[in-house]
């Protein structure tokens, strides 16, 4: 049965594979301190106009937000996320395991806004309270939806405002840069957050995520981070290698266009049959709110996930599509559907 | 200026001085290990009827908060509590500061019910979520309000039957005892929560808390985290002289009762006014909409804490009583609003 | 049976408890924001003759060192202290319980030395370890002893030169400050420390130390992280009232001479008999090693604690004298020695 | 410059690559829930004969170690390890991170004895001090040398009778149970510890450690911890793959006795020239203590880590082989010797 489920269900590129094999000729210096690492940090800083960033190579999401949080933060500062966020809601805790509040902000399309932070700012007003001081964005968002570049510099200027620091989570960056309606580019990633990470393992890799510093402050001493919070690989150039690979020759956003490419099709299927969805359809993540019985048999044939009901006759279905999708799958889920309707 | 702004601006009672004065004649067992100590917990298993359960004195309401909660959980656990309540809000993080997400849920007058606590454990259904395992409610709850004692019994049976421990924060327990509305005896927070504690601090203690564990399971090595946390007074028996004294001749729920007489006072003028109550009026917090004009005028003859604008004419004002507001205070503060308005 | 096991076995020097009562006349304001602590710490601040000083009261020991610690340290890095240290033995990991290990070293007399913590720095090396960041001693050391001037100012610069913090636990500052041998003044504490903390459980207070940040840096924010350990009291004022009252006409000074010198009249006694001391018997505890026969006649007399075997036919008794001491109190401690030996 | 540094310079095994590209060509199920793993797991448990147990795959050592600790302790319960025990210098204050103290011992050979835990017990006897509950050790050691069965069984029982866990690190266990003096089983890993680690990274994975819960009251919940600690790849099956290709044909064996030969040969040519070993050479971890002349020769043409200098004389240096040192290797090192001292 073909999933739909996620993203991260294929292991990685051939390209990457090949990568992969080609480097295991050698030796190579432990803990990111190899060549592969630093030919992919200055790629990734050369790609992003960024010559004073700081590049880190990390196993995996949770791992590479908890850990620059946590270096991030002092004891009594708190992170501010949007309800959907993935620190909020899909690690387990992960940032409150290592002392800090998360404070969720209610918000359409799983975007925050200066308008949505202002309020909190000025309800966190004394000591008795914690200090609300990061503010965390994915891009695409849980939702699928992605901010504008409008909406990512209004962001950014309220943050130095407010000394706050701005954090992106990129686990889909790639499917975020490559969306129809984007018109952020690397560069401005660099200019417009203080940290952010490029997705890796949602996007081809097998594993890793590269950590961009652009606030030299919050580099200090990171390695040591890092380690403490078991997030320095000892084998560090299989993340450089890969990244190395993905950042050249447009891969990165090659792949994540494929992905947003393959929802568009699926995008079109649902439409075409009166479908609605329940977030706003931009990228690689389509939730769909299907009838019930056409659901049910949609689920014969496709594993996806269920996000509940939006009302007494539909259920809501998540279609996730990625690199490895193919025009043949989408093909299969059209005639799945012709089917299942006529 | 007199002050109604908080119920922990008074020293202590004098009968507690007293107590103290005397206790100060002899040597005592430090880390409280003392006479004091013992007596006072005999004495409070007796008042519980509860012979099993294990009394601690803490020097303040965070940290015994914190050291219990700490104790309980394991990392990945976490507390469900109201949207207003304290350990959500006003405590600076303390509960994450050991790790533990606060889960917290909009509900009407400050309270949980099974119902709103249902859809958490729904929504919490695997390893990718924090786990819930602790209910954490206030009696008197932070805006005045108090559980009946149906409602604490059905909460129970809920976390008994969900596998959840209930924790009750009686910062102002003395004044929930002894509201109007209350049908909550002590013996009745020994048999329905697994701990709870008895607030010394606003109920004329110059500090202190009692912590009750019901739960055996839970007070295991309890006093190593209470070290570990600095929850232990060198000096126990401080602490012990209090309680000890505020726990015979129905002490503690005089003060409490006398708080609430003097709020009911309040209450009444302003009723007479027509003044309406942000929250539901039960004990010695009064959240009073005022004419702004009205609340101007009364801000120049008393302390008070403003929580905010109901509307564009009014002001929402806080007055809080305590054991040692006076008749005199009260009519005082009729003459005063009497003044304004005439 | 009298008691020589501790320091902190008595409620409140008199004076201390009759300040107390005169200030539970009035109304303060709340969490150390009232007039007794702002006296109190100006007081401080004209003692140490620095102005820049900041200074906090705290309950306890403990949940002072674990408060200032968890505020300066970054997540990796690390305290250095003596393997007698407070921290690292007596207070139940509570260092390790804010994330921060604790680098202990072999010493003697329980003091540090630049040339100790020297090859600490060299061995922590790069981030697979963690960094040496904030230097712990105790005047008095945990053993009794105390530090000189030259000692003191010899071990800030080796921490300015290494770009380390240096922090003091003066849990029993009184003690040392008017030990016979001492050359350090309060002034001395101002300018050669980072921070350091004026004992007063230990002192004839019934609880609390006074917290004093001369760096100001390490100032910023502090209440932030106080109050999430649950260590600002909601009635500060009764520490402040009591450090206000210990820090005039040289009280504090005096409560730790006395303590002294009822340990010098003991000392004398033992010498007489000619038992020697496991520790230099600087102030006001003393570590007799005294023949076992003579030894158990002791603790059938008095309640001290006991510290090993130094060898087959001795035990280590340790004897703490403090403000309450009397002079019948030696005097029958020579009469009993007296007897069990004649 | 060949590089005797370490055991993990090389990516990984060309067998373990090719069931990597194999597993490439279809979807899995994400976080450890795919075929591989389970299949790996039930392996993992034929080899060790013991059903019962419960495997994970962790990214690495570090890692492994601090979600295993953090999830079996509670708040003020600390772990036994060698003053060289790997989590105690190499690890950044991982454990303590968690909140934990690694209480250390200084050992000979880095390895923990019942009579060495015995004082640290009898020491740790309230609660003003942290409660030791775990003992860590590591096979082969940090210093290369390995337990034996029956000292491995007496750590067990004397664990098991003073309610201590016993938690064996293996990063390096291939190399253990393959050393001439072996006389340990994978069997009694499964009886004599109560978790261990299976080592991958340092054994020809590119990344990956198999945690083995043989106690089975702590594997409870434990994919909670993990994903919270972020320790739970999204593409688990990565790590199942490599277990999985490892544990078949004793390939892992294999690859851990390849290394110990090579040292052996190694040790052989060292020996010839009288050199002497810092440590006693039992694995792939060679300390040589060699002239200094000689030294600094053979740092021209091989990469290896300095240990200090024994004597003013002669500089300890490390040679550390692995599963991809090969024969010509060694020769080469034997040649550069013999022409450096001839």
């Amino acid at each position: 049965m073909y999933s739909f489920t996620n993203d991260y269900n294929e292991t990685a590129h051939p390209i990457l594979l090949e990568a992969l094999m080609t480097a295991s000729q050698q030796k190579n210096g432990g803990y990111g301190l190899d060549n592969y690492c630093e030919k992919a940090t200055n790629q990734i800083k050369k790609i992003l106009q960024s010559p004073d960033s700081a590049v880190h190579f990390l196993p995996g999401g949770t791992i590479t937000n908890l850990t620059f949080i946590a270096h991030t933060l002092r004891p009594y500062q708190a992170v501010i996320a949007a309800e959907s966020g993935h620190i909020a809601v899909h690690e387990t805790g992960a940032i409150e395991g290592t002392g800090h509040k998360v404070i969720t902000v209610k918000c359409t399309e799983g975007k925050l806004t200066p308008e949505l932070i202002k309020p909190v700012l000025e309800e966190h007003c004394d000591e008795h309270m914690v200090q609300p001081k990061l503010v965390y964005i994915s891009n695409t968002t849980e939702l699928g939806t992605i901010y504008s570049k409008d909406e990512l510099q209004k962001l950014y200027k309220f943050c130095q405002a407010n000394n706050l620091y701005l954090y992106l989570d990129g686990a889909r960056l790639a499917m975020a840069l490559t969306a129809p309606d984007n018109d952020i580019e690397f560069t401005d990633l660099a200019k417009y957050t203080d940290a952010f990470y490029i997705g890796g393992t949602k996007v081809g890799a097998f594993a890793g995520e590269a950590l961009v510093i652009n606030n030299q402050v919050l580099n200090y001493d990171f390695r040591f981070t890092m380690k403490q919070k078991g997030a320095m690989m000892a084998k560090g150039w299989i993340l450089g290698v890969q990244f190395l690979t993905l950042m050249q020759n447009n891969l990165y956003q090659e792949l994540g266009n494929h992905s947003n490419q393959m929802a568009l099709q699926a995008k079109a299927i649902f439409t075409q049959y009166g479908f609605t969805f329940a977030e706003k359809p931009q990228t690689n993540q389509l939730f769909v709110n299907i009838p019930d019985n056409i659901a049910t048999e949609i689920t014969k044939h496709f594993e996806v996930y269920s996000f509940g009901k939006p009302n007494s006759t539909h259920t809501c279905l998540r279609f996730c599509t990625s690199w490895a999708t193919t025009q043949d799958d989408i093909t299969r889920l059209k005639h799945t559907i012709d089917k299942i309707i006529s």
